[in-house]
């Protein structure tokens, strides 16, 4: 399955980049397959590896702030792997050209 | 905390009621707290258990038909149980009057 | 269509009741059907309408914080209205029984 | 502002990518800044210009099929541009490093 995730920080001042970094260093070393965009991550893996590493992230930005609002958003389709870049390049082949990923 | 989460099978007529009450009997069955509207159900625990019921839920559809899409949101603020009610009490008793609900 | 909507002010305090108070007032004078539940708010009626009114709540919000976070769930079904009550009774009907709402 | 939106046509097959494809059309042809993910597409505009966008998207989904699900999340904050590329920028620049867009 790929899911879109954030984790934004309540309670604290309006930029989270700092916060943001953090949970991106964690994606990162998950070893699972991603990619940031500006409005959240997108992983693929199976539930409980995606759901184990949104966990993680939740967590860690909530040991700093009172209260933090994660947001996930789950594309699981029988027997498909590789929609993390497949989905994209699926509309390519029917546009016909490369679109601004 | 507390999530709402929805869970939509695609793939199928334009009807999910079906599911949605084979989905509304496990959250029920669960004995957390719940309340359902029209585009979602919110449910209030912890992690594990909201998470759980989620997963449950999603396989469930799943079982069904070749596609699903879950969204979850998370609200978690530290050391606060009863938002599920609480949340929209704090804002009846700002406004003076009761919303609708 | 029905939709369902949150305008979350960042960079403050972790509660944000007394906006969303501010913005329930709002949406209770548009004079659209509405529901509020924990997580958002549903209102039914015709886009320009429910746009409207997001848009409204949105500014209203900007007003008194540096950055705002605004989520839009619309679910349109053609030919269809009443959906705000209609489909919980749907789904209700189904199980032979109510839920919690 | 930015704002990422997915329109997911509901009572068809399991596979949207036509009706994707055709969406991504009219947003490359809009002349708004956008970045396409395999979730959703992140636009950048003034609330008039990128709302309209989204509604011609719907509406484009909606004359194909009987049920529409649109999400919209928008990140607004007073006096900032170019956030498409600038919020990836900063937690790049926080970490060091290049992250997978």
């Amino acid at each position: 399955m790929i899911a879109q995730f954030s984790v934004v920080p309540l309670g604290i001042g309006a930029s989270a980049s700092a916060h943001v970094a953090k949970v991106i260093r964690l994606i990162d070393e998950s070893g699972l397959d991603y990619r940031m965009n500006p409005m959240g991550t997108v992983v693929e893996g199976e539930w409980d590896e995606v759901m184990g590493l949104i966990e993680k992230c939740h967590r860690l930005v909530l040991d700093d702030v009172e209260r933090v609002l994660t947001t996930v958003t789950i594309d699981d389709r029988k027997g498909r792997t590789g929609r993390i870049t497949g989905k994209v390049e699926s509309v390519e082949k029917i546009l016909g050209k490369t679109v601004k990923k």
